[in-house]
């Protein structure tokens, strides 16, 4: 029996994660969560699945839901989180969102817990925090995102030095057959329609500006300790295949499927073995008839040409483009800026924002707060 | 420093075989082959490579090799295959054409040497003798052939419990774009034009009526222990994914590539370990565009369905179906039957000739003979 600490339970990935445990009860057990502000979807949870203990943001919330729930221990803030982490347990999948997921994977590798990863930003932005914790305590990691979950499944059974290059796959987000020029006038509606996936709002816009599969790849390198040079992304707008390995012998090893998130999820909990995976479409090549593949414009698509840059530069990079974007994206959504503002206020930040080298913690942590403040000024 | 004994070097398997060891000399070393009747190629090959051992078909020919070879002891016929095999190796490559092949298959695993399957006729017709071989001396033997070794790869790093199906790829062979009644007066020339690859005759037909693809269906069954129900043919008339596994979490994990035999050659002899592989042309899926998927219609390649068929009765189903296949094809190439007679001829056989439920290496030999025998009296 694997125990679980789940955080952000609430949102996509953890409600799919509830999903997944609910199914394989003999296998897992989820024995913490955390939520962020949506009270009503966490006590769905809650009356379906036991746990010990409980973390939320407001102090309020945790009070209010204590007298509800007298047997199980509220926590709240990020603080409570830590809490969460310490207790017993094998695997924390941190699916929580945004910069607020750093904090909480450095502290599962800590505990000596597995860090089941759907958080990007803990690697965009502290990768190389993470890469140290995760020498110093020998701690282990697995991608819970599907083009990371696909390379992992692809690297299975094959040697590190045999890799030649990494293929993540994109679709294109949502204006994928839009110019640049056609660009300058689509509305946040046009942009929270993705193709292929039903996903969060900010992921489904740094889909359509590939800020998102830039991120991928920054995640992909520190996953998997490729450079860059040899990390390609490749169009494939059925996303059906949800990336590859290429092999020094020209192999290409590629992991198929709908687009079921559950599927990642389990497979970081199950791995090195499959379950079952419950209620689940299987794919039908032959129905879906063909598949579509071409290079990525980066003139297209100049933030994923940046993400590359900032991956290559390290240091406190990622964490401008993160903090950046998150500020940009909330401006979009709440249509102050255009669409391809978003992408001046990202190359804006990263330009003009200090590097760091080597940074600490705080360091990212201020810079997160220098890029926020860098996009948010703009419009003042 | 692996040391190999190829069997069938001068064919298209033996001859890329040769290519593989020649730019891994280091790792690899042949040190003893067979060859037919074609001596110009086998001199070709023996100017280059230094074995101790050379075994052909013909007494007259091995006498007029050894005084030119005098360093070289020359074998010949089907007994001289098996003394090279009783050499000091660690792999026997075989990739001999027909039902001659089993034989030096069955005493590899004798001899304790790893066998790389090119031949599929050791399978399609003797895969029980061969399984209980392997489990009397517990041998190995890993395939050959593109789509088993996509399967193999793709099978890397997962339990067996986890597979759900295996999904073999068809490119449809010469005449995939034709109807039935199309083929009534299709000729040699036109079915040895294979649209993707450069092969054999015998292959090349064979794609044409998906008897090789029935014969594929019948090897993975013996080399993976799938059950029939649980073996899927799907068309892919690119030929880029060599074949796929779908695992119980519905994931499909795919080896790509481009058509290049000697991938699969040398990831059997690097196996687990992979190499690079010289002057490949990587797979550029980009500039291929679009992947094009269709089930397979069992009206329209009726032998494909009587390989199922045949596979699951077992016994010497697939050793009739083999020897009536190579003598049609014999006839169709001498234009003495038309293309759709190969598929009356083997399904004839089928039907006529008698069942063995449990036949024995000698049974076999005498159910091929039969199988031909069968076809070519139709045409006296």
């Amino acid at each position: 029996m694997k125990k679980i600490i789940l955080l952000g339970a609430t949102g996509s990935i953890g409600t799919q994660c509830v999903d997944v445990v609910s199914h394989h009860a003999d296998a897992f057990e989820i024995v913490a969560l955390s939520a962020g502000h949506n009270i009503e979807a966490l006590k769905e949870i809650l009356n379906q699945v036991h746990v010990s203990d409980v973390c939320v943001i407001e102090e309020a919330d945790a009070k209010a839901l204590q007298s509800e729930y007298p047997d199980i221990t509220f926590h709240h803030g990020d603080a409570g989180i830590l809490e969460l982490i310490d207790l017993h347990a094998d695997v924390v999948v941190n699916a929580l969102v945004g910069f607020a997921g750093l904090a909480p994977s450095l502290k599962t590798i800590e505990s000596h817990k597995v860090l089941a990863l759907a958080n990007k930003e803990t690697l965009v932005v502290g990768g190389d925090l993470v890469l140290e914790k995760l020498k110093e305590y020998k701690g282990t990691m697995y991608p819970i995102d599907s083009e990371h979950s696909a390379i992992f499944q692809a690297l299975q059974g094959n040697q590190k030095e045999a890799v030649e290059n990494l293929v993540v796959t994109a679709s294109g987000g949502s204006f994928r057959d839009k110019t640049r020029d056609e660009l300058k006038d689509v509305t946040v509606a046009q942009a929270l329609h993705h193709p292929n996936w039903n996903m969060g709002a900010r992921i489904t816009i740094d889909s359509a500006t590939m800020m998102n599969k830039g991120f991928e790849v920054i995640e992909a390198h520190y996953l998997f300790g490729v450079d860059y040079a040899h990390i390609q992304v490749l169009m494939n707008k059925e996303s059906i295949i949800h990336s590859m390995v290429q092999y020094v012998d020209h192999s290409f090893m590629a992991q198929l499927g709908t687009a079921d998130m559950r599927l990642p999820i389990q497979y970081a909990l199950t791995y090195p073995e499959r379950l079952p995976l419950y209620d689940a479409t299987p794919l039908d090549l032959a129905s879906i008839g063909t598949l579509h593949f071409q290079n990525v414009d980066f003139e297209r698509y100049p933030l994923l040409k940046l993400a590359y840059e900032a991956g290559q530069r390290a240091g406190n990079s990622g964490a401008i483009l993160n903090g950046a974007d998150e500020a940009a994206i909330d401006l979009f959504l709440q249509e102050k800026i255009s669409f391809l503002q978003i992408e001046e206020m990202i190359q804006g930040a990263y330009e003009s924002i200090a590097y760091v080298a080597h940074p600490t913690y705080e360091d990212l942590k201020e810079t997160d707060r220098l890029a926020r403040a860098y996009v948010y000024q703009k419009v003042l």
